[in-house]
């Protein structure tokens, strides 16, 4: 039984934070299977680049579910609102962003809960870092607890654990958590990330090269810049 | 703002849980946004009658979001498995149903959640009845109290409503929760609901009529049996 790697069901959404998250689990001998959620976002090159991530982490499933939020609207990221472009450090930690999609962490945990449930994986992980987007209640610690209790109690292998009196069979975990953007791309680095094959811009042009001023750019050009490393990636100029 | 009625969104699978739920909460003068998920379940069937429970509720909006759970497999409802017939009701009442879709509840309250979000409903109903479905682990108080601490936290009203140290944004209301399949019937019966419009079955024929021989048709031939009350849908005979 010890010689079985953790299966493990990683939420990849071809970004940076997944990518880096991936390689962690993947340094610590993790078995991955990763899921990404079309969830009707504009900036389709996201799940190209997942599909890229996925190969390089060598992953032993990738699975695309596609689901169409974008009808309930709401959302910079799924309507046809404008995204914000060239806002302040400030500006950007401040509320919760134009770009936040309803519910979009609840229901992506909830789907790679049933994935994991099927394949008998006992981890799920998840990209969610509290620090540079601490506008989205979503990416909070509370939130991450309160779903992996909720994950326990709602399946299976959970309730059969519990009522053996033994550790909560299912573990979500968010290793970004209390990361800043650079830390995650120093660590990354270390690991090996090549992410050149990342993609994190919201308003990306028709060839799917990042625009460098939405608040998504924004963060990851100041992360690499603290980190005294370079960005890979093109930008258009 | 107190003349405005209370916005819920509902859960309306088509089956007579859902439309009971229906009938109380618009007794009680809620204003409802039904929410079907077409989750990729063999009997289609259950979709039509969502629509017209939808219709008999006179729902403000009917959304039917579509989501391929089927891709990951897992279940006699989803899968090629034989769905069991004529098991008795210890068989029904004792573990796991081999007919649970992985993790569906927790799938289908996180989309209501988005939805809910979007269109600024405060409360979220839902059919689930820890009674006669007792092997389904999300069908318990513990889950539905799980998920409304994790909708309160994982939303702008959540965390707006805690901060201001205002009563939970989000209310998850499942009224069925300890009721009996009998006791439901007479509840719907009290309010007018017509269960002609509903469907149960499991294996349904190719023009959709009920087995009478799946665990779901069994449960709900004894819940009328014991409420004294005639079943208005044809089974095959």
């Amino acid at each position: 039984m010890s010689d079985q790697p953790t299966k493990a069901v990683i939420l990849l959404s071809g970004g940076l934070d997944s990518a880096t998250v991936g390689a962690i689990a993947k340094s610590s001998g993790r078995e991955l299977y990763a899921l990404s959620v079309d969830y009707g976002q504009r900036h389709r090159f996201e799940l190209d680049s997942a599909k890229r991530v996925a190969n390089s982490l060598e992953v032993k499933e990738h699975r695309v579910l596609k689901i169409d939020l974008a009808q309930f609207g709401g959302s910079a990221l799924t309507d046809n609102i404008e995204v914000p472009q060239g806002r302040s450090d400030s500006e950007i930690s401040t509320g919760i962003p134009i770009t936040y999609v309803p519910a979009r962490n609840t229901v992506m945990l909830s789907l790679a809960l049933a994935y994991a449930e099927v394949i008998r994986a006992k981890e799920i992980l998840v990209g969610v870092n509290a620090i540079d987007y601490s506008g989205y209640p979503d990416c909070r610690p509370e939130f991450v607890n309160a779903f992996e209790r909720l994950a326990n109690l709602a399946t299976s292998v959970g309730v059969e654990a519990e009522a053996a009196g033994k550790e909560p069979a299912i573990r979500i975990w968010a290793p970004l958590i209390d990361m800043s953007k650079s830390e995650i791309i120093r660590r990354g680095i270390e690991l090996g990330v090549d992410y050149g094959l990342t993609h994190t811009c919201y308003s990306p042009d028709e060839n799917g090269i990042s625009c460098e001023k939405c608040d998504a750019c924004l963060l990851r050009k100041q992360g690499f810049l603290e980190a005294g490393a370079k960005d890979p990636i093109k930008y258009q100029c």
